[in-house]
Formats: structure tokens, sequence, C-alpha cells
């Protein structure tokens, strides 16, 4: 099945150079297509490593693997497979991904552990090593490509081309971020993964890079979802080469620390929202902002609760500003919540107030607000201080017929 | 929108006659449509009643009255409105409640807590007292109905009529339970609701009634999703009127007690899987059976994972055999799995066996299953003894086009 181009797809920006890093991308022939498939990225030794993967209990090798490596904190390469997840494959998907640490390890000089794997792609399959072995070599010989070859190499089913940079200033250097990332949703067929990648020149310890990337994370992509399915291998990472010459980041007390960690997040919420906006079968992003929870954890939550309610979602695909759904949902969040206290609005229009619906509410602004291609839901419990802002997309029959009208 | 009678739907059954039991139907008009909106059960003195109601934190005020009324154990009627669910209506709501049951007391000369009410349909329109007043003054006027009469009364976005019967020996003495039901899963357009309520002849005391009820729903209903949004206002309750003449049933030691349990389970179950036949959009019936884990309760979490997922709900719409997307729903449902343990099968083949496909898998037999509309899929932890059964429907582009493709 061809799969159109999203509606609500942006042009890949103009990314930085990353001293330090230099990407490769080769042909393993994963699947039965001409494109490249395997990306290799090269890192300057002393890089540092942080990463957040998948809390599935059926994650695959690479995450495994991948989860314990980052505790070293050191990486001079990462090799991105597609085409194939090698998740639920035994000892043989185990085995694939140690032969590639291995002939990675030895081409470079580096420890196992600095050699960091993802797959994605059709699980229950074997990675074949054989293919692997070859890309691998073939990669090695190649010319290094731009953000945006290596970007296509890590899609599947992405139907545009995803990344995001920035800088920051460390005293008086400036360092550049550029990251890249693939995935349809937290979801796509045959259960393909979100992959995400930030590469910088920074001079990072990998203790403070760890932190600062899971501070990052809870505000960015574990606050999205197309539908609520988590796959077995998401992962996101990101490589410090400490090429810039900035005085060494160790701790939120070092210069810069903050203005580092506030580029993070940028650029991770960039890349979060472009998964969003690639969200199988979606035609419109919705931002779920949600105030007075009992605590930031809380909001998130009820924010998740709206954001992954089927009723929410075809609602806001009829372009209906049901907001008796978004009272469904926030009641069913398991999350504190007071029906006489909660206030619901569509694009700063508040439907009902304090458990009631508002007097003389004027549904023409909403109307035209839901027509739009950006829709805005707040959700205010009247409770507390806790806050959290949420993405989603829509439910559309594009999602069923991606996932449904085909025969694997 | 016609919204066609579901191709799951089952013939309403012959139903026994309950002794203690009168039931009735009037037009109360709360929408613009001439039909029957209204039922009015009257209840023998000394029925005993025990209810299970929405964990919704915005649940209506007949749940939150319904809830501290079934403490007393005593009813002498049941009323219940449809297309209104009087939700999120504040006190406005409330005074409708607190008015029926003033009226009613007042007609049967008993207690306001032996009044029970439930109204199901659109939310946040206050139910209109003036017409709920007219209709249970009508009602109170009308012939003796059946049950099929009361059914079609309950129901809203149903698409078919559904009821369950059974009978138990207790001692010499037999036994009639009549169960009847509304709710087109868990969820219908403009957020009505699943509401069941169970009549039997039995002499059952009140705190016993409540405890069978609570461990049949807990096998039950709590098995059952469409789509994983929980309504404001779902209700089950049983009332039982002592006209058979059996020995009262004080708690689990009295002599039929285990009898009468095993078949308000058997009606429960009936009922419940009825509602997952007329989900919206349905064209297949799922069965998943959880073994081999942790706990009963695991078990019955990790089922709703895969029930609830999209991915596999819109695979099995697909008749596709994707297996990797239960993987998926067991990975993400934040329980013990251990992916190397994990078997899965459907129509009873076993695709993958102790985290690996099966050798030599034959997928013939489990597409021919797939093309029916009974799908059975067993998953086995290999961890513990914990089991559950769990049913749900598969999601099409019916359900996409009953709740996105419409204007409210």
């Amino acid at each position: 099945m061809q799969i159109d181009r999203s509606p609500l797809a942006r042009p890949f920006p103009a990314m930085p150079h990353i001293a330090g890093v230099t990407l490769r991308v080769a042909r393993a022939h994963y699947k039965t297509w001409d494109r490249c498939d395997l990306t290799f990225a090269e890192l300057a030794e002393a890089t540092s490593v942080a990463g957040v993967f998948t809390k599935s209990a059926c994650a695959s090798s690479e995450v495994e693997l991948g989860r314990e490596a980052v505790k070293l904190g050191r990486a001079r390469a990462l090799i991105v497979n597609a085409g194939n997840s090698n998740a639920f494959t035994g000892w043989r998907g185990r085995a694939a991904v140690e032969a590639i640490r291995a002939q990675v390890s030895s081409a470079l000089g580096c420890k196992l552990d600095e050699v960091f794997v993802s797959s994605t792609g059709v699980i229950g399959v074997p990675l074949p090593i054989d293919k692997a072995g070859a890309g691998i070599e073939a990669a090695l010989k190649a010319a290094p490509c731009g953000w945006e070859d290596a970007t296509n190499a890590i899609g599947t089913t992405d139907t545009f081309t995803k990344g995001a940079g920035a800088s920051a200033m460390i005293g008086d250097t400036r360092v550049e971020l550029a990251g890249i990332i693939k995935g349809s949703g937290m979801i796509a067929p045959d259960m393909a993964t979100m992959l995400g990648y930030i590469f910088t020149d920074a001079d990072v310890a990998p203790a403070f890079l760890q932190e600062a990337l899971e501070r990052a994370n809870a505000a960015t992509f574990s606050c999205i979802t197309v539908d609520g399915d988590t796959s077995t291998s998401d992962t996101v990472m990101v490589f410090a080469t400490a090429k810039a010459g900035n005085a060494r980041i160790e701790n939120w007390d070092s210069p810069g620390a903050d203005a580092f960690a506030a580029a993070l997040v940028q650029v991770c919420r960039d890349l979060a929202q472009l998964v969003v906006r690639d969200g199988e079968g979606a035609r419109k992003f919705i931002t779920i902002r949600v105030s007075g929870a009992a605590s930031d954890d809380s909001a998130r939550r009820i924010g998740l609760a709206i954001a992954n309610s089927p009723l929410v979602k075809t609602a806001i695909a009829g372009e209906d500003a049901n907001w008796g759904r978004v009272v469904m949902a926030v009641g069913k969040a398991g999350e504190p919540a007071d029906r006489d206290r909660l206030s619901i609005a569509f694009g700063g229009v508040w439907a009902a107030r304090d458990g009631v619906p508002v007097e003389g509410y004027d549904e023409a602004p909403v109307a035209a607000h839901l027509r739009g291609e950006e829709i805005d839901v707040a959700v205010d419990l009247g409770l507390g201080e806790g806050r959290a802002t949420v993405w989603t997309c829509d439910l559309t029959h594009g999602y069923i017929a991606i996932n449904a009208d085909y025969r694997s």
C-alpha cells in the first residue's frame, strides 16, 4: 500500500555540522528494496553517550545491550538497521547484535561497549548476520554523507524526513546540536519503532548528559502518543563529541549547563512533535495543556488519558467540540479530579467551567478552530499547581487503512 | 447517521418471569423521538439490592446516589432514563435525580434510598425535571410490559436488544435470574453508557448479593472492552425479590450459595459478551485467554492491554495473524513478563513458543480461523499460575465512521 506524505509534514531543516561525527550509509538489503538501510555514525574518541530506552518487558537485544552499555558513558559508533527490528528473535537475534559489535570494534579499535546498535522493522525474524556484515563493510568504504541521507536510511514507514537542530552558548563557546528521528507515531505497520539520535560537539560528562536527557525525555518524548502502543525497540540517544572546545559540563552548576539542557529539550521537543506530525493517518496536530492538577506527573497522566482516548481523537477528526468526551477521559485517568471544579477549553474558548457548561457558550469560534490543522485543548482541574503539555494526533480512517486494510 | 445492526448480534432470548418485578415503560420525550425512553421497574417489598458502579472521577449524580443507597441493601424501584445521561450537570442534575426519588417514594410509600435512578445519553444537559415527572406519571398508569420492551426502552445507540436468563437450584427450590443490558461497547456517541440490571426471585441477603455481584463483575464486566474508554455512568445492579421461597442465602456457607453465584456469573458473562458483540463497528468477537501469568489480576491486565491495543484490534480486523503486535501489547502492559518464555496462539495454533517463532509454523489454518467471526487468541506467559479471559471486538472503519463522521 502506498501511504501518502502526511499533510502535517515539515521540510527537513538546515542542520549544523557536528565535529567528531562522520555519517555513512549502505545497502544491507534487509528487505527486497533498493535503498540504503544501514546507517553507520562514527564518533570521535572521548565521545560521551546517554540513552533512554523502551520500558517494554519484551525489548529487543539491541535495547538490552544498549541499556547496559550507556552506563559506561562512552561511544565510538552507532549502527542502525532498518527493515528488521530483530525483536522476539531469542539467541539468534542476540548473536547478530554481538557480531555487529565485534566487527565494528575490530574495525575502529574500540571496546565492544562503545558500539551501539539499533534495529527497526518487522519482528520475529532474526537479523541476518551475513547481510549486516556485508552492509557494515560497504559502509566502512563509503563516502561520508549528510544528515538527510542518514535520516532517510533509518526510516521505514515514515512519510517524511525528520530532523531538528539547536545551539547553545557555554561560556564564550557556541555548541551545536543536531537530532534525527524516525517513527510514524509511536508505532507503524509491522511494529516498527521510534528511534531518535542527537549529536552535539559539546564537551559533556556522561552522567550529566544522561540526567539532562532523562529530564528532556520526560517533557518531550514521554508526552507524545499516537495510539498508546509502546514499541519493543523505542530508543533515544545523545552523543557528545567534545569537539567544540567548551569547558566541560560536569553537573548543573557548570557554566552553560542550563543553556545546554534547554537546547537539548528544544531538539527533543521538535523531534517528538515531528513524530506526532507523521502519526499514522494523522490529519490534525493536537496540543493538550493540563493545568490545576495535583502534580505535574498527574497532569501528564491526565493529558495522556485524553490523548489516547479513541473517542476524543475521533471527535477531533470529526471537527466536533465534544467536551463531554474530554470529561470522560479525565474521569477514567485514575488521577485526582473533582467533577465540579473541572474546566475545558478548545482553541482558548472555555466550553465548560467548574463542572457545568458555560452559559451562552458560543460554539462558532470553536468550530472554526476545529476546522484547522493545529488543535488546542486546555483542561484545568482546579485542584493544584500541576501542569503538563501532551501532543497527539487525531484518529482517522487513514489509521485503520494503514493497519487493517493490508495483508502481511 | 443510520447504524446497521451488528453482524455479531444475537436474538433476544426467552427470559423467565421474575415474581416480584413489574416492568412498565413510558415516553418522557427526552429527545425528539417517539419511543419509550423511561423504564420503571417496581420491586416487591423486602427486595435485596447490590450494585457496582463506574470508577470514573467524573461520575453522575445518579451514580453517586446509587453507590450510597446500595449500602442499605433495599430496593423498591428502578427508573432508567434514556437519551440524557445527566452527567456533568452540577446541582441541577442532582436536583433532577432527587425529584425523581421523591416522586417515586411518595407513589410507592417507600424510602428515598429504595429508589434507584440511572440515566444514559448526551452529557452536559441537566435532565429536565418536568419531562421526568410526566414520564413517571405515565409509567405509573401504564400496563405492565415484558423484558424485551423494557430492554428496548433503556437502549440508546444499541443495534440490538440484549438479555440473558439463568436458573439455579437452592435446596429443592428453583430460582430464576433475568438480566438486561444496554451499551454499544463501553462507549457510544454522545458518551452513552453501559447499564445492566439483573433481577431474581431468589431470597438473598444484601451483603451476600453484593459480594456475589462483585465477584461476578470481576470475571465478566471487568473483562470486556471495546476501546478502553470508561463512561461516567456505567452501572450494573442486581435485585432479589425473595419471591421464590428458597431458604435465604446469607453467606457462602448457605445451601445453594455457590449455585446462585454461578448462575449470576453466567448471566453477567452473557450480558457482557452481548455488549462486546454490539461494540461500535465490530465485525469480529475476540476472546483473549491469558495463562501462566504472575497472578490472575496480572493476567487480566495483560489481557486488557492486548484487547485495548489499536494495533492488535486493527490486525484482527485485517485478518492478519500479527503475533508481533501481541508481543508488543504484552510488553507494554507493565506486568511481569519474560520475553523468552512468552508463547502466542491464534485459533489453537501456536505461532510463537518461548520467545521465538515456531519452526515450520503453518499459517494456513490460522488464516482460515482469522477469516471467521469468532477469534481466539491465547497467550502463555510461562511464569506462574495466573489466568484470565478477556473479550473484545476488532477496530474497523465502522468505529471511525460512528465516532468521527458526524456533526453533533
